[in-house]
């Protein structure tokens, strides 16, 4: 049986939007924050990781969102590696009421990358050990992302990366991709709508100095409100997202 | 006797710098954090403050820095109005190690605005009799701060106002304004460089949309390393401050 982890987080006000809700951003550095003390629970934190050359890099989330916390409230957030195989750990994050109420759920999808190449590497046997996670052979299905239609993209909007976006290990803190892709719909969008789904897949890192574009494209279907986003950096792909939105109720 | 107020905070990850530091915004918003606490426990918090029509804004801060709180250390914030007269409230912040060893020191200057007219009003006295500060005549002298002199001034460089950046009060977070002058500096200087003290006066708000710009002045003299600095909206003086640096000891 998988290890699981818990603690508790009350959203302060300065991780919350205007409509009084915690941030996509802040709700996945709390989220990495509860997995990084389980990794030190489990005695393969940080320090254990960067001994064996490597470190864990996400790849992608899939993001499933009853509501989002609100500023003030105190909400229980969780972690269990539920697979592995022989390149990707899964892992699963959420966040419940403290009554248990589920109210957002995450599926992440992570690699150990080798600080000396840069590259991916297999998965280390000790360091996946203590999750006691299942070993699986296969991989599991990773969900669809469309590409955003150049014909249909709004502008190219750019975001430089600032000194502060990066953190210690001299790297952009991935939780700013969402700052960069979801600015870029503006107010009146982002004040009238709430999230309800996110698929994300990182692709290349930015660096510091670097001018990253977010681009977008609205995708309106009978039921479902949809855009599609894209973080380009030099002509390169950094990051695609799709997101599914609801009418914010006030 | 003035009421104190204190609690811990553990530093995390994702408010810090690139050296391990907590930065100097998000200590801002913990610290106020902290005297939104005191508010409350006091019963003169947000709400019944608005019932009133006013909202508490903070002029200026005066922070003397022996270090900057580290990355996973988990200190004790603490709060205290020392005084108030007509217009003003005085309001100290601080923070120390847990065994007392005091990290940071924060002299705050606060009006009440009055949320029709966006003017200031004189003090309410049901507000502020709760803290049992002092009440005096005068006003308490103001560090000062050099402009920016505009021939040695760096150039000007736009920070475009960003959803994210906006609260639920739909109001730019103060704390903004050091990111806005701090990464102006540059990776190289803020990488080698620790903050000892700073003077920041707020003079006006910016909106959500609004490109405010940040310069700069550095001042060497034999035995101080200064920055000035201003951020300028639309030809107004928005904010302004001055920065005394040391070497950083990695």
């Amino acid at each position: 049986m998988a290890q699981r982890y818990c603690t508790q987080h009350q959203v302060h006000y300065y991780e919350g939007n205007t409509k009084g809700q915690m941030t996509l951003a802040m709700l996945i550095n709390v989220a990495l924050l509860v997995a990084g003390q389980q990794n030190d629970q489990l005695g393969v934190g940080a320090t254990e990781v960067q001994r064996h050359g490597v470190g864990w890099v996400v790849t992608q989330y899939e993001m499933a969102i009853q509501r989002m916390p609100k500023v003030g409230e105190t909400v229980t957030f969780g972690t269990v590696a539920t697979a592995y195989n022989k390149f990707f750990c899964y892992r699963d994050l959420w966040v419940e009421t403290l009554d248990g109420q589920r109210l957002v759920t995450i599926h992440s999808m992570w690699v150990m990358m080798d600080y000396q190449t840069r590259k991916m590497r297999a998965i280390i046997p000790e360091i996946i050990a203590p999750y006691e996670a299942e070993q699986i052979k296969g991989v599991l299905s990773r969900p669809r992302i469309a590409h955003v239609a150049p014909d249909k993209a709004s502008a190219a909007q750019p975001y430089r990366v600032r000194y502060f976006d990066i953190d210690r290990n001299q790297h952009v803190n991935n939780s700013h991709y969402f700052d960069w892709m979801l600015d870029h719909l503006g107010y009146d969008f982002l004040s009238q709508h709430d999230i309800v789904h996110v698929v994300i897949r990182y692709e290349r890192e930015v660096q510091y100095g670097n001018v990253p574009t977010s681009q977008y494209q609205k995708v309106a279907t009978d039921d479902a409100l949809i855009t599609r986003h894209v973080i380009m950096n030099q002509d390169q792909r950094c990051a695609e997202a799709e997101i599914h939105w609801q009418p914010h109720e006030g």
